[in-house]
């Protein structure tokens, strides 16, 4: 490998630390992402070969993981193999630099390796350990293999996502992985202000299924008052109503009237003043329970006018309303121009390459429009280790 | 109303931080619910008269909003007028005590309050703020309303969620607004870190839209590298197979044998060593390619046992599967109960009601299998008002 670039550069609240990152795929990448955006120096140690399983993953361009980038950008790389006497040497060197080490392992997997929690304290006091699983590092299922659509499927969401008595449907982005990342990113964050504090480190246990159900809110909250499980609702708000979407006159178009303020508003804006005298539209609850009724009555205006046009008069009398986006429309909204969500990066191979950016905006903060790319598979390990000495 | 309870006892690692917390509903309480189950102390600031909006959405249990109380567990309240001066010395006073402000009113109304940033960082050197609204505190659409369906509509996760050709489905929960919680969580701590760090504080500016943005991952990436906007998928991955719902017997089991080693370990499990050896199913990207065959020819297997007996010969083989469950299979799932998933607190009017628990375990902290009430509206507010003098 020719010479290696310095480390990535990094400005944002998190400068100063680094983070160790273990992880693969999606849940820990996706966290330690999160961290990197926010300044802290990434190291991903990747197993020698291969890496981590996503560079495998597509969409590919040019034999590049797309996939993989997006999640990668702006971390280093540094390949150990944590069998081996040497690269451990290097490992427990970088452990001993580091502010946290995140892993997405099986639980029992680092201790297999010689790096449980209990060794990784005792050797190394100062460290936080972070470890998202699909289950967690306790319980009866702590050792069972789980990926998103598993823990997606078990968690309660599929059954409350999709069409009333239609097949099942998955939530469209990683939900179990994703949600695992962020709840992971608030658990580090967490402990590295109570070490920051009181100078102790504590480990961080994440378990995917567990965080599916803290996602749930109200459906659990309907389950354990009612003791009826919730099925799917199509687009349609369980309990705040009107909120779903409803037909105008060349598609579907959401409203969120979800306050007594606002449904008076929107039934005013529509010129349909009786809804408001309705004593079945009176009141949240009496609009939830005559939910049919309700949207019946407002299609019947809704109807009349298009998409655009009811978006123009609901958004002149301050209604919550908006179209349903394919991905390409939202990323390319004026919005989400203006709020530099869709940032670039230049890889060595590709050229300029389009990404999501950082919806974490902080006053005082650079917000920047370009990337550091993904690394490849141990390019920064030559620097890393002459770093180390 | 009678003598008001002492503060609400914490501990965790974020005890001793105090969130002044102006928001309402859910983006803004479910971001302090996160950090009141960490340890921070949390005063809900609300309008006199109604107080927060989600005290009147259902479900409701002899009257009482358990929404509302599951969300807002373990919090304080205080009702104050932000229009009328006596209370303006009292929210300053408290202001002046607390670590961090949180708000998700539509942008420009802390301004109108005249507690904008400027204002708020000019008095309150010390204080972090930080604000969740629908399109950030920036850009074109800034000012305009936005809910949770709105967001999910515009943000594109609704054009990738259900099936393939069917209605328009929603997330179902509320992932417009617990996103952007979790989102604004990670802000708050990253800020308060730098804060530690270096005295100063800072704005944190989340828009739902850009979190939405944020939480699409490989759809957007797919979305820039081949111009086309992806579909609803059902219940199957975009990128990796096998990776959906399979009909068993008597309904359908997830299967995530996301990589070559599982594959090659399903097919072993399934006695299809036929399917291991066919070239169409040699590599992930082959599988995505021909996903419908891969299906076709693994529920031939699936069909001949039931979900039942496939889950227990999938764990033995460590290959990641699960039931679809519902609501209540799912938080009453050894698991979930084995890591204090569903705890219970003591309502004063409706007596013990359950609700889900952290998912965030950290070591040396207590899980605590109780949680103190959701605050009746200013229950906390003399007492507040006299620890402030």
């Amino acid at each position: 490998m020719s010479a290696a670039p310095s480390p990535v550069k990094t400005e944002g609240p998190l400068s100063g630390i680094t983070v160790i990152d273990l992880s693969r795929i999606l849940a820990g990448p996706y966290c330690t992402l999160m961290l990197a955006e926010l300044g802290a120096r990434v190291i991903k140690v990747e197993t020698p070969g291969t890496g981590d399983d996503a560079r495998q993953f597509g969409p590919f361009k040019d034999g590049k993981s797309a996939y993989f980038m997006s999640i990668n950008r702006g971390k280093e790389s540094i390949a150990l193999n944590l069998k081996d006497d040497a690269d451990r040497a290097v490992f427990e060197k970088l452990l001993a630099t580091g502010d946290i080490v995140v892993e997405n392992f099986r639980p029992g997997t680092m201790e297999k390796l010689g790096y449980g929690w209990d060794v990784l304290h005792g050797k190394f006091p100062k460290l936080i350990y972070a470890a998202a699983s699909g289950f967690g590092h306790s319980g009866p299922d702590s050792k069972r293999a789980a990926y998103d659509m598993v823990v997606q499927g078990m968690g309660g969401i599929m059954s409350i996502t999709g069409q009333p008595g239609g097949k099942p449907s998955r939530v469209g982005m990683s939900i179990g992985d994703i949600g695992a990342g962020l709840f992971t990113a608030i658990g580090v964050l967490s402990a590295l202000h109570h070490r920051e504090k009181t100078g102790e480190a504590t480990k961080v246990d994440i378990g995917m299924f567990d965080v599916q159900l803290a996602l749930l809110e109200n459906a659990i909250v309907r389950y354990f008052l009612t003791g009826k499980a919730p099925g799917p609702m199509g687009a349609r708000h369980p309990t705040i109503t009107p909120f779903e979407a409803f037909d105008a006159q060349d598609g579907a178009i959401i409203i969120a009237a979800g306050n007594d303020n606002l449904f008076r508003s929107l039934c005013a804006t529509l010129d349909r003043g009786d809804m408001a005298e309705d004593p079945r539209f009176a009141s949240n609850p009496l609009r939830t329970e005559n939910v049919e009724a309700l949207k019946e009555e407002l299609e019947k205006t809704l109807k009349t006018k298009t998409i655009d046009e009811w978006q123009a008069i609901l958004d002149g009398a301050g209604i919550p309303a908006g179209p349903i986006n394919d991905v390409g429309r939202a990323i390319n909204h004026p919005q989400a121009i203006a709020r530099n969500m869709a940032v670039t990066m230049e890889d060595p191979d590709l050229g300029t390459v389009k990404l999501v950016g950082n919806p974490i905006k902080i006053s005082g903060f650079e917000d920047p429009s370009t990337r550091r790319p993904a690394p490849a598979l141990n390019q920064h390990g030559d620097e890393i280790r002459r770093q180390l000495g």
